[in-house]
């Protein structure tokens, strides 16, 4: 069986790059999404389109049209890995938790311990907490071929 | 008709009474519903079950207990207001609100505008944004006795 | 048992009205809904929240909140009406035609005879299609009291 | 992944073969569908069924068969295109878009600017509007391969 | 709790008052349903509406009709009892059956023992084949009381 | 796309053989599934299960294990045909008909004009209804290929 | 709000009415819900129907029965309560709690601590583990009133 | 057709590779998935992950870790095999029996004649009881070729 897996949030570091390499070599049979990471593609998605807008229309614009991509890949996956840094407010992160939890579908979490109070609510709802690609990709291997 | 509306997000300033007090005000036909908001009993809810425990397996405890209460009430709510404040993480805001999108549970948000763009994707799947308590309120108003 | 009756669509001639008047000489127990018929205000219904705006995000603001109410509605009701009339696009009535058949929940088109072609694929889905609200009286008596 | 996009609405002009060849030129992997676009087949697809009829019933067995096929088409697509162009009432778009909303299903519109007030509803619930085939190709190709 | 149950199927005996009166003698907190049980009224469920219909169309016309009524009926009962006589067809008992098995509500069927072979789908899905009335209103007071 | 059609009912004439010979000739790209359709077989189907039974305990333990194969076939076709013939109760045929009603599923009947009184419920909630295999591969080549 | 707590499990000791009592006294508004209690009874609940039973068919005639009562009422719970104790295979208490899991409806287990390791995964997807009645009144005491 | 089937419960006995091997030797298309059946491992799934745990949550940790799999792989399955040995409590084979049974995904048992008592209710929503693993391997021959 081939799975999927959805890498949701954080987009300032290589933890995703660092979950497909060490899953690479393992050679798990694993697809893996995620939203666009490029941050400026990302924030122009909707420039493309009429109203030219700014602000909130702006972003507005912007978030639907990456929904089309979101939507579907978060439905599509067997199974999400949620990313949260030590910047910025991350709140799409905690939104596609959400999103799953609403949906059962399962997710693990990935973040420091320093985070852990605020993160409560999300974790509660999660099948596991990493502090590291390399726990993600160690449980990605036990999950599918244990 | 009853409408039932949760209060979601941010505990450290009145919004729920500003809100409850100018539909009480108007007289409309709502019943308001939230989490836990006193922060010390949320943190604490789980503490009189075992194993005692502490770091995150408290918090995991007590937001498993606080989960009973908002999974029942988020679920049997007619819209949500998600408030989004200066301080903090919020993550369980955000959370709340991917939760309510997946199941197409209408929610609004109620956030200043220097937090729009990292509210972007929460305030894509919403059905509207307000900056005061008392926008929600006729907001309420309109859509329930227009 | 009280039913609950949304009716959707056309908003410049007195179709509603026949039809609970009707239905109140007859003493049905039933609970009519609709959306915000005022154009004016519906038009409005978003014009006391930030940004400002016109054209197309001022509409869209506006349908946004329409939206919290007849999404609401829609969901809660035991059969919707939709009614066409001779004049505009209504749009919005074929919308809430698909909205309803997309969740199984039966519905009656009300028309008149010259528009059948382009409305066959809404009157496909339907349960019946009505000519005046006199007819949908009748059968909303026969439905529940026969 | 293979992306499935289901194209709703207008057959009188020929968008649907541009959006298609506008993304075989970028050879994106998408698996274009619609609705029966031989407006004669059309409305003749049940008329070698009996009973023998006219009107109102020929319409209605037409629409049946037809609803075989868009029913099934637009379960299975990831993202569905909604045209509406200038001219007759289109109403199975609006009914196709408001099927695509109840499902959660995500869908965006094209249509001229000076259509936007009436189709406020519609647009409301999509993801996008797009004004011509190369936006929406433009749109594709971001969703998928961004 | 107030029970509520649908009665479903053949229409020429009195098999339903038998029960409704059986649970009344015992106080039973049970609101029963059927679908309209004169064969003429139902027959004629359509006949005031266009376009006049005879044969097949007719019975089209009127059995939509009825379908506002059980479809909603069904939908809301915590349990139906599905009747099969010794004479006719019985098609519709045999659809409620199907209809209630896909939505996971539980019913209950009512037949002699001669007809347990061509029944034996139709049970097989069910909770219990009672062969009386007074098994039924044993089985619900049971259910209700016990 | 390859279509998945579930051909439900009437076991007793090459119905079944007809409608797949007359696809075959159309190259359709069309997996057909049914129950099992040798009468006997489908009898003895939980014989070789414990504990012995005979009358209505056999049939119900054998119509489980049919269960299995037929709720998974249907569950997964994109259209049913549900043949009625002029012979039985066939009370299975309209189970699975309201079994596809509730689930959504597109279905059409298969019968003759003599029966259309009987199964005016059933063909209600039908697509179609067809007369003989020729126009269901009539129909099924339109749905699929026009 | 009024709650309904539905009490799965364990029948030999008094849990049930320590749990009713203790809310009782705080003036909790819940309903209390469970299957039937009664050993003997509920394994009887089918012996009135045909055809006289033993063994597999009476046990499987009578769990049907049983079934009508609790599968209705732990689909209109709120929150389960699943007890297990030192004694007997209780596999209806696993059943209940993996049918709330699967439904998303929220539940707590109450067990000593001797059975932690056999109930790790029905605890696993439960929102809380309580080891005394006391314990889970006052769990609900604040999930209803804090 | 390839079919899916999910082999929960017992793992100190070779009853899945029996029914693996019986199926091969008919060349019949299944796929089979199980749960990690390797007790320690299953045991120690999480003590890779912070923090550090013994007792309830180390049991708590690994549960939900096994629950990333076992959750995908039962609701993929067409069919779920639970077995119940003679030994252990086996609770989480009862939650899985739940758990299918609240989807309306078949399953059936596969247990001694000693214990049909207590597994009553696990059978009732069973589509079969077997007691063999060569019984269970000519029914999925009966179920996917007859």
């Amino acid at each position: 069986m081939q799975w999927n897996v959805y890498l949701s949030g954080e987009i300032h570091t290589d933890w995703r790059q660092q979950i497909i390499d060490g899953c690479a070599e393992k050679n798990l049979p694993i697809t893996f999404t995620s939203a666009v990471t490029n941050h400026e593609a990302s924030d122009a998605a909707g420039d493309f389109l009429w109203p030219d807008s700014d602000g909130f229309w702006r972003d507005h614009k912007s978030s639907k049209v990456n929904g089309i991509r979101t939507k579907n890949l978060i439905e599509k996956c067997d199974v999400a890995v949620v990313r949260f840094g030590d910047k910025y407010k991350q709140w799409n992160a905690a939104f596609d938790a959400g999103y799953c939890a609403a949906m059962g579908k399962p997710y693990v979490t990935l973040h420091d311990e320093d985070i852990i109070h605020p993160l409560k609510e999300v974790d509660a709802a999660a099948m596991a907490w990493a502090t590291t690609p390399k726990q993600v990709v160690e449980m990605l291997q036990y999950v599918i071929e244990a």
